[in-house]
């Protein structure tokens, strides 16, 4: 916590109006940090279709196995929250922890308890006590609001250097509705989801199998084409709720190709990568935002696989964290993937400029106006591999000496 | 090249012994350093055999295609090595440099045109010039002896910040063999070989076919079982040559699995995995050697994919870096691997010592002695993951400032 807000941080934060029957409340229960919020709870109206998705770790946190068996059902009534400690590999006492957070917080709204989400975020494998997170759900009820969305963001903080929300509005058959997701995560980011928890909320109305399936699709371009380390976190959640209150009495979305979910698809599509590249951009250590574009490969798949590669290349990501456009390590990461590619047709673009075409370097490159692109915030890398037509685009950030220094001394 | 020697290197350097026929000369070329050697020629008697491993990039240089197609014809009589510039994606021009070093190298020693080998290693992308290379075979050649292997391996050098030489005596039938090897690299180090280049020879007498099939077997506990940064260059060749010149007369091994071989496989396994660790000493920026074992899982390979991510994640490297035994990290990256694992039967040993078992920490768990350990040069990791029997063993350094500070200015 301690880290300098990141270069990237966006100047003006997003502000996020209340959504009928979505409030939000927040307590400092002490769990790891002191004197501030530690503690959310989301409490939804009746009604509230709930969708999902998570990390694709083998040692998936005991949070995490909640939430998925809870997405089945479709149902959400309350998301319980909390920063500093992951309650990951804690064993049966994990278990036993997210059990009594369910029982209190089912209660403490009257919902069953497979309509009880809980997340947790922070240091792995210490046993996190229930009780202060119980104490914590009743203070924060009592003082929720619908109009609370900054302070969410901010009580599910960890190394995050500033709090992360997005706002969309959509028309659905002509009624608008609008989306409102908040998320954390700066470390441990990688592809298939990352320390990376994300809560999003719509007063739209559409049934949690579209839900779901919305969510699914959306995240493949969104939370999955980023990485910030290569690591993945046995934590990531992201929840999509859909309450329904802007569409009542509004004939119900009948499937996920119903042409009336076009524009609503494209705005959730939209906030969810505003989302992803602010957790990007407050990347541990991120003093760049890069896009790798790959372009001519056998399929989306491998595309992306290539994209990750180089993205994920401690080499790559500290020549530009030097503003040096070594493009030779480039070649190198796309070698390394695995993935086919004909050497001798690669072309490579920094910034929009050609520096290789046809496996060697561009004749008569002149490296200035990359030199001078590479002094941005923003790098732009696009590269052909020339063996077929397969696309796709991932976003990371830079790998500097501050990385180094947030993670060499993060949890002692 | 202004990097301080690693604090990982040997106090003192093996001393290689002549063999015969077998002669080193360098030579320094201005290729890119000044005042240095940055040519190697070995020149090899008549009759030697040859084997080789290569890179598996996509994108690997013309000097590796070389090499590869040469080393099915099993014969070598001269290497030719250089460094500073790897003539890697340089398209047409990088391949006529090649043909132009063999042609000339080939001559200079009347060779055929496939007992010539190339290595390059340095900066991709940028054309190598052939001149200075074809003056530097002829210096080196004139200057040859067969006493110059310190010579050498400093030769070879990049990033480098120590020479890597190891010798090993071994007993084929009753004659004593020497085997000598050199080797060079510090960073783009990963599995299936890394920025690396080995020259091993031996005065045994063994056939290229045979030759072939024991480097290939020792590569996959030695040189493939190390990590620096997960990045893999485009042009790692380790070579091995068997010249015969101490079993004049003996009866040739007849196949890979010849009892008499016993001793000779143990001591090139010794002799690779000494070289091997060489490399991650002078991993870039290293302070720590870190020993990865993973036993419990489904197999050999499923054990070394879960090493391997375990050795490459930034968040478990930067930890030790920081000599913080957060084995939260070492879960996170279990689990990432994607290999099975039963999360409520994991066994975490750091130095010896038990810090997690069944899924949770050691009821107890003292960190004293943990800590002690982490101060250490050496780290020792056990991990168990509870579905099989399968078990590898990896090597690594730890990601530190220095990694950073070397390779966000290494090319400019």
């Amino acid at each position: 916590m301690a880290a300098k807000v990141s270069p990237l941080a966006p100047k003006v934060f997003a502000k996020l109006p209340p959504l009928e029957g979505v409030e939000l409340g927040t307590a400092a229960a002490g769990i790891k940090y002191k004197g501030r919020d530690d503690v959310l709870v989301i409490r939804l109206p009746e009604g509230t279709a709930a969708a999902g998705v998570f990390t694709t770790s083998k040692t998936a946190s005991a949070p995490v196995d909640l939430c998925r068996a809870n997405v089945a059902g479709g149902k959400g009534r309350i998301v319980v929250v909390n920063s500093g400690n992951s309650n990951a590999f804690t064993g049966k006492a994990g278990l036993a922890t997210v059990e009594a957070t369910v029982e209190a917080a089912a209660r403490a709204v009257g919902a069953s308890r497979d309509e009880v989400y809980v997340a947790s975020t922070g240091v792995i494998g210490q046993r996190l006590d229930p009780a202060p997170v119980i104490d914590g759900i009743g203070t924060a009820l009592f003082s929720a609001s619908t109009d609370q969305w900054d302070q969410a963001a901010r009580a599910i903080m960890t190394t995050d250097t500033f709090r992360k929300l997005a706002t969309r509005k959509a028309v659905i058959d002509g009624v608008t509705v609008t989306i409102n997701g908040i998320a954390k995560g700066s470390g441990m980011i990688q592809p298939d989801l990352a320390t990376m928890l994300a809560f999003v909320v719509t007063d739209a109305a559409i049934p949690a199998k579209i839900l779901q399936q919305l969510l699914a699709e959306s995240t493949q371009t969104s939370f999955n084409a980023i990485t910030v380390d290569s690591d993945t976190s046995t934590s990531d959640t992201l929840l999509l709720f859909a309450t329904g209150t802007a569409m009542k009495g509004a004939d119900p979305v009948a499937n996920v190709g119903d042409a009336r979910l076009r524009d609503f698809r494209a705005r959730l599509d939209e906030l969810l990568l505003d989302l992803a590249h602010q957790v990007v951009k407050d990347g541990e250590g991120a003093s760049k935002f890069i896009r790798v574009r790959v372009a001519g490969a056998e399929s989306f798949k491998a595309a992306r696989a290539i994209a990750m590669t180089i993205a994920n290349s401690p080499l790559v990501k500290t020549a530009i964290a030097g503003e040096d456009a070594n493009w030779g390590r480039i070649v190198m990461a796309v070698g390394k993937s695995g993935e086919a590619a004909d050497r001798d047709r690669l072309a490579i673009r920094i910034g929009g400029v050609d520096v290789a075409r046809n496996g060697e370097a561009v004749p008569g490159y002149d490296e200035t106006p990359v030199a001078r692109h590479m002094k941005g915030d923003d790098i732009d890398i696009d590269v052909d591999v020339g063996v077929g037509s397969g696309s796709a685009t991932v976003w990371t950030c830079d790998l500097t000496h501050e990385y180094i220094r947030i993670n060499a001394d993060y949890r002692s």
